[in-house]
């Protein structure tokens, strides 16, 4: 999915979050701002994920600061830590226990500082939990989750993870036996509030059974698998089972088979491409050829 | 008001929208978007309505329509034009006629569709109407109401318009007597969803008695009253009661004396500025020296 022109002023309001979480003078937010429109406007053909890790790469390197997102991260991860409880509960006392984690996994997308403050997170999520999903491939999933052997998961946010681990285990759970690996994807470095190293160690998630850790790109060379890479096609074909979280993870890989896509259609464009509202759930396949 | 890093995604969007409702090509809208950002960031020090107003000056030549949200204004007035009976009711059958008029002339400052789609509009308008205002200066303006002699009433947005008809006929009411003189300022030409002569004209305020119409620039040569200029001071010391709707008149006058501010602050900066949140119905009283 390429730019589009809707997706500047987003861009641009991540950038300005970013400066002002990084430095207090004024006159570098300026030109951090004015160099961001650079980058974008000699980018048009980039997807805007491509563009966000060369923009965020420029941001580290005007301003110093490695990780601008680091406080919020941890918020994030604690906000819904303090939930998972609950969340576990949901799932465990519920007749279909994989269709209600998948629906708390894909309603942890709106925990997205950038998105939403902080006091309504948690109105959020459980908002959205109750939506319908509004493309719904449910079906194939849970036959998915059954017959498959290699898990390979794309993970998004910090905070989001928690929903997560919660997918993973309900899926150990229904499935009652091991997947022979599984591989979840994290940044190789910090951007914007996505999930680390660091977060997915806080929450567990290389703690389950035969899992490895893969890291994709932050923008920084040599942090990880980039978009529109060979890497990236051989990692997903050597699974059976693809799950990627997220509108990054959808623009990045809409065209690639074989995998399922979770997220909340935060905004138009991506909504559009879906064909649903902004704002709405969805459970996306994109079955093999 | 200078501009802010956080007003330019927002004028962006803006942007995006105008051009959008004026041509189809894709290569112009992205033209046009690159030459927005060079007038912002050639242009820190002035207001964003200054930028504002030489930005769809540029849209306006680069795509040859003259008035994109012609139909949006169209649309917005008849919205309103229908609930019209029904606010009037509710003044009419009120103890405090002049509070629930201003109330419903500040909650009117919501419909706007740069900010809010036509299906919220009506429920936009009552949630914001039941605020309590945020700054309140209504005692004040009450008092003013009925001591004044000439009013001045800066209009914001097409739609809008119905509900500052509604609050003048409701000063008119309560003071018992007409204004010496009214003068009315609209835009000199069409900017966005700003309230032109036709709308005015649509709306019957070239009706009230002793009323004149004045004009403010919409960015072209000759179009009207600027920002900053001598004959906007002259204008406002001639009159003794002056009422300035919506966010675009309070960046431009918030250092002039005796002038009520009408607003919902929408955006963070002018939230933030006037020591409200974002959202907040606003009734603020700019005391003289």
């Amino acid at each position: 999915m390429k730019l589009s022109i809707d997706c500047v002023p987003c861009i641009l309001k991540t950038v300005n979050l970013a400066s002002k979480l990084a430095v207090e003078d004024e006159q570098t937010r300026k030109e951090i701002l004015v160099k961001a429109f650079q980058i974008i406007s000699s980018n048009w053909d980039k997807t805007p994920i491509e563009i966000s890790l060369e923009i965020h790469r420029m941001i580290r390197r005007s301003t110093g600061i490695n990780d601008p997102f680091k406080d919020i991260k941890n918020k994030s991860n604690e906000f819904v830590r303090n939930l998972f409880p609950m969340m576990k509960k949901l799932v465990d006392v519920s007749r279909e226990k994989l269709e209600v984690a998948v629906k708390l996994a894909i309603a942890g997308n709106t925990i997205d500082i950038v998105t939403v403050e902080f006091q309504d997170f948690k109105k959020n999520l459980f908002k959205t939990f109750r939506k319908k999903l509004a493309v719904n491939d449910y079906s194939k999933f849970k036959e998915a989750v059954s017959s498959c052997n290699n898990l390979l998961y794309f993970l998004d946010n910090a905070g989001e993870i928690y929903t997560d681990k919660l997918l993973i285990e309900a899926m150990l759970d229904i499935r009652n036996r091991e997947f022979k690996n599984i591989s979840i994807v994290v940044r190789g470095g910090p951007i914007v509030n996505d999930a680390t190293y660091d977060d997915l160690k806080a929450v567990g998630l290389d703690d389950l059974p035969n899992t490895s850790i893969v890291f994709a790109s932050n923008g920084e060379e040599g942090s990880g698998i980039s978009p529109n890479s060979r890497e990236l096609d051989d990692l997903i074909n050597s699974h059976d089972l693809v799950i990627a979280k997220g509108m990054a993870n959808y623009e990045v890989m809409e065209n690639k088979r074989n995998i399922f896509f979770l997220l909340i259609a935060k905004c138009a464009p991506i909504a559009g491409r879906l064909g649903v509202k902004p704002g709405d759930p969805v459970l996306k396949y994109s079955a093999p050829r």
